[in-house]
């Protein structure tokens, strides 16, 4: 019987607690996906308690929540903030086998040094505890993203934010980590919605050109990619239902742009065609400026319709869509290949069943331009649980060079996420571990403990070629 | 070296051990659906021999005989019982990692106390020890339910099915279990079938009203539902290839119902139009009444059309359809949401890659109606073996809220199917004992034990709310 | 700790010892589905050094060193055989948990008697040992395929081969193994090649008659069918993107036929009704003929257009095609065996998604004409890894009969694959006592050993029935 989440949490051979203490632990943290707010790490803000950092944002709490029946007042509603965290006690004190069991014993051991259990019984103890540290000394922002070894951070930013958090931060030599944009031009993209004029009225100001058709869209997108690339962005970020393949002639595009600015929403296939064309063209931006493209999708978004118009999107009503042929995300990057446009790129998919699509139409398109050129993302969202984590990792080395991979993100809206990090070092070195162990790889060490350093941090490094902030 | 099917059959750990002998092991059975007769339950029938108790109507086992290249003569043909038998006596010898040789092994413990292997060579015994068993006292249909320990069983019912033997039941004091009729209302819903105006034709009488339209369709099911809910029935069932959205407007929807009975068989759109529309009326009645309503998909039946011209449905020809959009599973239940008809709902796929999107489908629409309003439905039919469950049980846990689970089911058509259940609990004590053993969850043995008994009977009891019967 | 890939490699009980030493490891193989070449084996060629044996066609490699950031010089371009021998070690010595690196190390073993790692610091060595037994007696292709106790060899080949190599073969007495032909007619089915036309002139030719019509082209194709089985053939195989169902009137095939000898590219429907057409006339004769039809699937090929100009098919660029309708696969099955057409089937498919479908869709078309008559064959290409055979073995098991599973063959191009069936055979070992120990199976060494040899042998033996080579 091993003890809950002790210090070998997770590593169950001798291989795997070698290597997790002795090559992984003590690596950096390059965060290079996430959703904090880049203002919030600038002004360094301090949180009142364990409820506003918590269960403020994080709609994987809510989920739980509401899946054991809790009442929406105790979620996003109006009771208290004691009565919000002791409701949260109360359902993960019962959450056998969901992630957020171990994140949140993680984040209370690793931030709060509360080695116990937290459910019914024992919120008020671990309220009391964990509001007394967030009022101690290093307890801000800043001074969380210090203690978790954090070395870069890549935020996600839309085309027409002024990323003035991050300038002021550049300026700033009293916080010695990388912050970074990343490039997120969804709103761009998604013509389907009503707001998408709306948005390009913003984009229009913001690239300081107006944008009467595509053309003049991209090039106001390429005047604001000059803008991020000049604050450091290298890297960028689409949300899609699957990686289309639909390609058409300019003007055919250029003419669902028009009637789209006409009023008129597209079809299904008018909005494949379009959204190809936008991809196509933005990935020709990213591979001409040395950036890499990350494509998220398998995901749909806002299904439940009332609960979207009371609290809006990313509150927790989102679900794997199963439906992303992997032929068209295979044309896809054939199609940019084929015209020198296919910049380094990382596929992930929601849905665990594209696995080994995935790391077989990685392989269809990897080169001499970089170790890894095309990545399959780590296990993301509703999949970055240990099965989820584990799964990715034995199909990329089956399927793939395992040893090329850049790793873990938090893609979190918390300070209190790193141990995420941690989570998949411990799992990396137990999969490893149990490799060695059986005889499956030979008991080498000296290469095991390279490959965790590799993916824990190096291969992000050389991957990615972020700037080093200057102090 | 464990024994075959020992006392602790399935427990790896102390802890799984300790789980099921003190908390799953002697929770009472709520079979919530299944396909028994309720006339065979009345009437207390005994069988003849062990052939026609367990040979007579199981497809699993004549699916596997026919595998083995066993003449159809020894299945369904006019081989005596005893040949019947000893065929599969000898191809269950060699079914290894099928749970036909785990359940049957199972049964012959539970019910015959045969704790041996059946095999070529051990069926003469073994056809001695259950034949005798099954003449002496006790071993009629009510003394094997009695014998399951068995509270509720839910049957599966048509809406012209007048219910008279669970009208007998009921008046039948001698008999303490419950059993409801379960409204299952497919041959209301498939106009594509070419006896569906047959069908209606029934449904009119049983009904007592005309139907000349859809509306007429839906008030004659209204009176059935009524008749069912006065015999206790809070359940539905429905099987469908996938869970479909076609909005359409009523006009279409009576357009498409009138061209079917004028004759017309309607195309693939027409009949998704007209079963979306179908199922929407379907969760508005069970919204109302506080019903739950089930959700069987992903499976195409019937696919040897030879075979099914010699022995008709349900004969073992049947397999996995793996075209379901969750897109649209999604759409339909946030379509109910927005209406305020979604009702409970069980959502079951044949198909285990559906197992993610389910899972993350469920999050969208919890509230606190009920703990785990919309539930991610026990691993079934093809998939309802010791992989299939622990898959089930882990995506469930590690996407969801597993202790909210509403647990198992038999779906099946025999008396001695009830160690499924016992099955299912050993299978989910073992996966909380692994997790526990390796620090995944604290060792809080009265909070495990407590969720071990929600799932093996109590959330059943709390989230379908059946009548216990009086005597 | 168990010592890397020694004698018990992948065994980790002593029944899965017992069982593989005393029962598998002795079965000779019969490799029922490779790409080698029938001129190298009768010319019994002989290898100048390890890269060209290994390396020279081995689109596995590739695909690993592409993704390890390797320069296509060291890959198919004009570095030296040593230096390209040196990138693979170096890559191989880091592809922990891909398959390759247990291939290639077993070959080591076996073949060279090297019993140790290679990586980049023995690479030396190896190509010192390695290169000098290829120089002596025995190393040549029969040597190696009788060093591997190889029984039977089906190879692939095309209508239009005039089968020479195997001829000679059959008429040279000093080599004892039976070596056959497998018919592969894609290139006759697929008509929205460019090449396609050029493909029905050779075919014209071979079968000495003209091709007008697609009557014309099942003429031609029955001739050369009745001259493969002359020269012992009685397997056929096809590759497709998914198996479909698309019947149609004789008289819409011979028009999109007619149109495509015109000039004219089939759209996608049609595309699908004219290999409709085409699969089902093909099992009609298999099924007359007494054959075995192999249905290769889910695989998209040729993704990287740049690559496949320079390199052509078969080089490293293909993927998993994740949209194969199960409700089709089983359509055309259903289809054959309607019309008495449906010879024994093996169904594969490169999206282990499927396998549930496909162990599914087996049971409905079973019957005494074998033990198995529909298989699932065994895991292929990016999935004939540890993971890959593991999924499909147990499957395969919880869905249908395993003790009739036929078993490995090695799909390869390469004389050194041999060890491909030891792998195989030790992982079925394992998942069998894994079974055993755990007490889901009775230790019935006597039955087990039979199932043993009968998945690695016998079920080969008896399904195909394969003449044997008269000497």
């Amino acid at each position: 019987m091993k003890a809950f989440l002790d210090r070998d949490f997770l590593l169950n051979t001798e291989t795997a607690k070698t290597l997790y203490h002795e090559a992984a632990e003590s690596c950096p943290i390059i965060d290079y996906h996430c959703h904090l707010s880049p203002r919030e790490i600038y002004e360094d803000i301090r949180y009142e308690n364990i409820t506003q950092v918590w269960l403020g944002g994080d709609h994987y709490k809510w989920r739980l929540m509401r899946s054991a029946g809790v009442p929406e007042k105790y979620i996003t509603g109006d009771a208290s903030d004691y009565e919000k965290f002791e409701k949260y006690a109360e359902v993960l004190g019962r959450a056998i086998g969901n992630p957020l069991h171990h994140w949140s014993h993680l984040e209370l051991r690793r931030f709060f040094g509360y080695e116990g259990i937290l459910n019914r019984d024992t919120a008020p103890e671990v309220w009391k505890i964990a509001n007394a540290k967030l009022q101690s000394e290093g307890y801000t922002s800043r001074g969380l993203i210090r203690m978790s070894n954090v070395d870069t951070i890549c935020t996600t930013d839309d085309p027409v934010d002024n990323l003035e958090w991050h300038e002021k931060m550049d300026a700033d030599k009293t916080f010695e980590v990388t912050v970074l944009p990343a490039w997120r031009p969804d709103k761009a993209m998604n013509l389907e919605k009503e707001t998408y004029t709306d948005y390009l009225a913003q984009l229009e100001k913001a690239a300081g050109r107006k944008i009467g058709t595509f053309e003049d869209l991209k090039k106001a997108l390429h005047a604001r990619l000059d803008f991020f690339a000049a604050h450091g962005c290298t890297l960028s970020d689409h949300a899609l239902n699957y990686v289309m393949y639909a390609p058409a002639e300019p003007e055919e595009v250029e003419r669902i742009f028009a009637a789209r600015l006409s009023g008129k929403i597209p079809s299904a296939e008018e909005e494949a065609v379009f959204k190809f064309a936008f991809m196509t063209a933005m990935a020709k931006e990213y591979m001409e400026r040395n950036w890499t493209m990350q494509l998220h999708y398998g995901c749909r978004r806002d299904n439940n319709p009332i609960m979207f118009r009371k609290l809006g999107p990313d509150t927790g009503f989102d679900c794997v869509d199963n439906t992303a042929p992997s032929t068209q995300t295979a044309a896809f990057l054939g199609f940019l290949e084929e015209k020198g446009c296919l910049p380094r790129t990382i596929l992930y998919s929601l849905n665990t069943n594209d696995n080994a699509a995935i790391d077989t139409i990685l392989g269809c398109f990897q080169n001499d331009s970089a170790v890894g050129r095309i990545q399959h993302g780590s296990a993301w969202w509703f999949d970055d649980h240990f099965d989820g984590m584990v799964d990715q990792l034995r199909s990329l080395a089956a399927r793939g060079y395992l040893a090329g991979f850049v790793g873990m993100l938090t893609d979190s809206r918390s300070f209190l996420s790193y141990p995420r990090h941690e989570y998949f070092r411990r799992i990396l070195c137990r999969v490893f571990g149990e490799w060695v162990e059986q005889g499956f790889y030979p008991e080498d060490m000296e290469t095991l403990k390279q490959i965790v350093k590799d993916i824990s941090y190096y291969n992000a490094r050389n991957y990615f070629n972020f700037r080093k902030k200057e102090i």
